[in-house]
């Protein structure tokens, strides 16, 4: 049995994370969505809050569940007794972060191995902050996020 | 009648913006350099200190005029009946981001169309951050912005 | 009355190239498609091949004309009277490439100005290369290119 | 049963093409290294001593076997009853290079999915093209490739 | 005699700093590392922390001394009658920063030359924000940086 | 006594080129501008005429001398009993290129140190590929290269 890990912050959970999930879906038993606490990035969302958005968003994907993180990434894919980490591929910027990220990971510990997906055409432009930034001037998200997601933007930033 | 819509948090701006919006008034009748408010940056000029410093430093080109605006940019777009978004393209950086946001203000409205000038040779390094960062040690700037924003950034950064 | 210049060799043009030339037509008077001999790449079509499956691909856009040229673009820009070099830009090594052009050109002639357009989502991976490639698997190349290209592709790779 | 798909041209197999291999075998119940007829690129070994070439190098790993292909990458994958391709990614010039793969192939057949591999810290500066050069001044390649593919590059710039 | 300078904000000093100013120490006569103030970055370890550091982990190389600065990178460059500055070259990102920065400074100085290392292979992952992270979740950075760094760390990090 | 090596193909030397020789005269006791072989890119000078194309255009600079060399770069270092390479970086795709070369060089013999330059702004744009292209159209590239450089190319695009 083959078990993924697919760690982020999710602040919060988009489309785009929701297709590369899916896909890691189809290659692996078991997939674990793990929400990083990050509380350095500031989120909107509590840690408890993005948990939460993540989960209803992938209820519908068979062998995916959501924990949440903290501390070293390597610490939590050993507990878990996964094999493999599993990241979306954006852009440049996202590459050469998640090169340094998977050669620090190698290095803190040489059984974790990395896998990457593309990002499909249509999510290419796609973000969290992006997401954010558009609810935040009352927008339309519904493309870019699950119902759970859209309507909880729209309660952070009615008013 | 073709108008064009030139974006930005102008903190300040700076002869880049300048040689970017100088060189879009020859392509278009209407220039509108539209300053957003970008509060979340916590800029170092206010909204109205950052639309007053452009306005004095574009006054000298016919056909441009300056305007604050805030929430998403494709709603001021459509709201001037403007026909393209005008971007000055620096670096890699600057090619991803202003790739991602292009695909963006397309996702959200596609009649809006974007248009990019290569920065000139001499603008390559400038930004309106690093324009601060001298600024703020006192150093010379008079080659980078207009002599007004010189001005204002010797009187804020003085003490 | 603007008039603009879209340079390439186009072998052959795509439906990325028409992209481009289409929104190009939509902010200038004329634009001419200038197809370069470009000798040196050992191209599969001639020019004069290269020329007409530009002109029957462009024929549906109002004030567009395609023109052959050799020797350097800013000679024949200056020849033509135009005021401007429209490039559509895919992925970053087009960036650097067409950066390094850019500059050049202003080098050899200050007045010519390069104005780029980000290639749409669906096209970002498209290239004359790519088309020629498939084709000569015999694959299916009709979403890539008008029937005039797809005609003359299967003729040339037809054996 | 999940089946991958490895492509290149291998000119030669190297150490970083082993390096993926052996990381994709350990995710995938059988692993098909496809070995492109690329007669285009001019390679140096024929396409039958590369496919030879790659057998030997690889046949200490277990659900892998090699194939020679020419055509399409995604009507071999078809052909194959494969789930996946799999590729290792090196650097910038890669990751456009395959963005730009991926998204053809998507377009071309939605079903075949690609997954990446970042290459070993240490295979990093490693390419085909490298050993080639190297082997052409008498360099020492032992550290890159199998002592199979020295021999065979000694013998062919012997003399 | 030449002399250079290697500016940063050292903090804390990396490893991957160590080897670059042990290159540079092999090429010039006299090395200073100049750890620059940095405030708005908001540091981990206050200024004279940093410098202290820095002083402990390149105590061994002959040749090299700690200064801090404040202020532009070109004046400190002037008073301290250097000849150039030497960076260390990690990955893009990197290389679009230091690109801007050398022509900054060039503009602002263009006495002042910059030299460029790049990191040795094992240390491409390797950044002080990193290293504050590992430490931050009780991580073993000990291949990382000196042993007084580690020390320094683990008490900011223990409670 | 420090000895530089400049490698390249240099078919022409540029002003570029000069540029970097020149300011690694200051840095280094010798400097040896290596002119290599480079038969597979079937240059359009000859291995004699560039060495001496590159000899009479660096002849005004003290402490450099011009050789050819074929073989591999860290062989031709160690003859020369060299401390260093030195290169200059122009942009993205030289960054990756020089990177992997130096990673490689490294591989091959750990004795040998790379150093690079950026580019001066107004060479950004500039390489031998430039200048060979501007010639053969009978463009004018007095700006880019030596007179005898350019005396070279008049004579060999002449017809």
């Amino acid at each position: 049995m083959k078990r993924a890990v697919v760690p982020g912050t999710f602040d919060p959970i988009t489309e785009g994370h929701k297709d590369v999930i899916r896909r890691a879906s189809q290659f692996f038993d078991e997939v674990i969505v793990a929400v990083a606490r990050s509380e350095k990035k500031q989120p909107l969302f509590s840690h408890d809050e993005r948990i939460e958005l993540a989960r209803k968003s992938v209820a519908e994907f068979p062998r995916v569940r959501v924990e949440g993180f903290s501390g070293l990434l390597v610490d939590f894919v050993a507990d878990c007794k996964a094999d493999v980490v599993v990241k979306g591929l954006r852009a440049i910027t996202d590459f050469e972060y998640e090169f340094q990220m998977t050669a620090l990971n190698y290095e803190l510990d040489e059984s974790v191995e990395t896998l990457f997906f593309m990002s499909s055409p249509q999510h290419m432009y796609l973000s969290s902050s992006v997401v954010r930034e558009i609810a935040s001037y009352q927008g339309d998200v519904s493309k870019f996020v699950s119902p759970c997601v859209q309507e909880a933007l729209d309660q952070r930033f009615r008013s």
